[in-house]
């Protein structure tokens, strides 16, 4: 299969799409960026790789980034996370409130926004927010290979001035002691990790060890066990658009992982790395033609999890 | 692989397991079924078949129907059946009525029993319940190979004298117009259908479409299209299991679903399909020892869908 | 104060209100009703008495029926009823069933459906359906003083027919062991109390010893306990209403019941009872002019509990 | 009626009592109270006034303080508050959020924690925190007639340390705009109120206005209007004890309002305002001895708002 060939006929089936669909607006600065781009980017795990439209136009990768702290998790500490999140998915909004009252303050599942939380207060551990940020960073560098991927700071900035709802959550998990480090402290390095902007073609990259058994082809660095990344991947398919999950997976049937700021990674076990972006979101906080293109990329590959 | 090691090393590591987790005791014909009893069987695609323990004691399958009746109704009348159901995991038990309410009386998804009714409310159409249960006994026949497939009556007898809670779901989406035929009529194809009985060699067989595109290996006859077979896969591996499928795909990494009758049916998408049986059952309703043998089958064959 | 002048002014006052709010139509004997009649009767414990509007014209009671039953039970078996069904507000409309999900099948309280149909339930005791309803309606002639009351059976067969929602959370009560008797039996009974036909002057006139302490005025029975009318009384106040209760107080500030025929009983402690009728309802399910009506009567007489 | 009587007779009823229940233990400095006191002061309105046991002995008055800051805004403000807050039961524990993310962040009634967050907000306006809590102490000093009220700031200091729950009900209510002000700034006036320390003789008088139509009668001076005064009776009698408040009408039936502190304030209209203190609680936070006082209070006197 040739993949440029492929990324163009998958560019052609979307191109009418890219008007539908709201930009995020609560987070003002995603709000401003120009809603009808759209970027892909592939990387094979047999090293061939390519990008069409604005794949080298960084965007802010939000709820992305909770699969590589996952990640970043488990690589440092184990299943002990598990204590402190499930693995189900929620049936509820990214930011919903409801099910944590009703079961003690330990969220559904890390992909969302509680659950998030409480991977980035483990991640901290004893360390500074600053600190927390920079590793982050320099994990998403040494994935995507690229020196430049930084934090957006005035994203940041934006998501921490407009963040009450997720405030709230932090708070109601440390009323049942679920968070070990302050609010403001954990907050303050889990807006800089969403706030992280890359391009789709290093997305694609950073995401490539996902589909390999947690070994990145790239450095050859087994970043995580193999059971940890199926386990990743298990919750990117159930979990990863909140209540958009099981739609996502009936119609692409890849691992992914969505962001308001209209990115979504997806993973092809045993095969490749996706990423696409697009801002415009459906009624789930998932890139619209983000996810169409997904879908009509399942569809001519065959590659489908579900056979 | 050699597929009887493979279920005798598995049956070995299960062994231990054999006693934990509590028979349904809600339904008394089931209730007295022999608890500790362990039974598997796996058919492959390229003609390979094993099985292992009580792979030859027929059981009850219970909500392991409602994958059948499913791809009956996307054989007989295609994606219609979805205006009335979802196809995202509830994130609540199997027999739970609060996301009805909230939600105008259409069900999350078609393996939740609410939602398993409306598609037997649909697959009646203008039939009687008897006709309706021939054809879903009929298709259990074909696809398992075997025409002593039947409804277990007694089984069936008891899930009527204690389906309080199943009538209540049918009363309360005929409340909203989500039922078409008598609630009674509807229930009572909906216990039938529930009380056939298989035998894991049976059911292994009767799943292989599913592992197959949706094409019998058997008949070579095209039972369903491609695309309607990811798409039940689908829907088996984020709400398969309840509020347990988000653990089962994290640990198993098979779309699966599982009946309180002990059963579980497993697809490995263009591999195989396995049929497992154990009565003793985890809170969420599905067969304890049966998901360990699944897990302990995923890790040695490295089969996940995950990677 | 002269009684007929009092309704004369008020009935003055809510004349502008009358085309506001929907008439009931999920029961279609229900929706056929002339919307715009209007009926308000008093009946004072000094022997005062007065008529407005159509208050000869007898109307479906509905759900006030609750009070009468609720009082019969407590008369004849005592608080054990409690066991069985609470007294807190539900915040939650008159059907809902997400409560019994989360409370083991024990309703809230007993003038919401769930609730009532317990109270229902416990009245039969070993009684046939036919019985009981002949017990009811002898008690309400008893109380109304007018051998004339009796069940509308056009509308008990109206509702029977839609009634598919109370099936449904008698159903749900069932499978929790809160109901004794058959659901279709209980049921047989339920609707037809709510059809029982009074006129306002019949109902202000049955509701009187509920302002007495218990005591009939007409007949000189002790009808029930002080204490019983006291916290019949209380749970009319918080629970009168559905998720209208705390509005209603908040207006009107008299224990009350209204039913989605348009009818209201109100309770004035020591003074009077009084029943208005219009069918209009607001989204609570209570008479819309009628609730107008008690708030400017309220005003006019400074009867409120609250001072 | 001998007040001082009635008093000694109640106290003779409740003494066995005064071991059953907890002592609120998430605010160290509340958990700290010797748990066995008990005090209790009536004020009437022709002028008599009692006292017994600890009646002079201050205490947190915690949400008591709701009821007062309520009756400020409406005095200075009228009927607008109520654009932010409802006046219905909401059928949930104190510091619920549930409710919250189904409606828009608009609190259900203002006695529950998330509503009397609002109602400082609102209070607060253009002021400082501290300007707000000298004018909520000031009015507390005037209705008491107690220049020696004040906030307790040791107990102050341990709410804020403790006040995750309540941070984030109002950083979720920020997140719906419905609160004006900073969270802590308003916070930090809600805390300071809940910590007003005041002896049982101060709180009975300081809430006799409520029984006499919103008029102070020590100091001659109109509250708040009549019709004001009706209404806060009638939020307290439906939602002045959380999921208890309809068990606290049934039982006792006048209007009141607990705090987790232990104490309760109770108004019968047109008679009296009670205070009763005892740290045990139940299990919707309101003191155990102290509602059984009420209760036995209300039997005695056949003071019932209900007959």
């Amino acid at each position: 299969m040739d993949m440029d060939q492929l990324l163009a006929e998958v560019a052609d089936d979307v191109r009418p799409s890219l008007g539908t669909g709201r930009v995020a607006d609560y987070i003002p600065a995603l709000a401003r960026v120009p809603p009808n781009q759209f970027g892909m980017a592939i990387a094979c795990l047999d090293g061939q790789h390519a990008a069409i439209g604005d794949a080298q136009t960084p965007f802010s990768i939000q709820s992305i980034s909770k699969v590589f702290t996952l990640a970043m998790v488990l690589k440092a500490q184990g299943p002990r996370v598990w204590d402190r999140v499930g693995r189900e998915p929620s049936g509820t909004p990214f930011n919903s409130i409801v099910q944590l009252e009703h079961e003690a303050g330990i969220p559904r599942n890390p992909l969302i926004n509680a659950g998030a939380i409480v991977v980035t207060d483990h991640l901290i551990g004893n360390r500074t927010a600053d600190q927390t940020v920079d590793n982050v960073t320099a994990f998403m560098q040494a994935r995507s290979g690229s020196a430049d991927v930084s934090v957006d700071r005035e994203v940041a900035q934006s998501e921490s001035d407009t963040g009450s709802r997720n405030r709230s959550l932090a708070h109601f998990m440390a009323a049942f002691s679920n968070l070990k480090n302050p609010v403001e402290q954990v907050l303050s390095a889990y807006f800089r990790q969403c706030a992280l902007a890359l391009t789709c073609e290093q997305l694609a990259q950073a995401g490539l060890f996902l589909a390999n058994g947690g070994r990145d082809p790239r450095t050859d660095e087994q970043v995580i066990t193999a059971e940890q990344c199926r386990r990743i991947n298990a919750v990117m398919l159930t979990c990863g658009h909140y209540d958009g999950s099981g739609d996502f997976a009936f119609r692409v049937g890849f691992p992914g992982k969505s962001g308001v700021g209209g990115g979504i990674l997806a993973v092809v076990p045993r095969q490749a790395a996706i990423a696409v972006w697009s801002p415009r979101l459906n009624r789930s906080g998932t890139s619209w033609t983000g996810s169409q293109a997904l879908e009509r990329l399942a569809a001519r590959t065959g590659w489908s999890v579900f056979g």
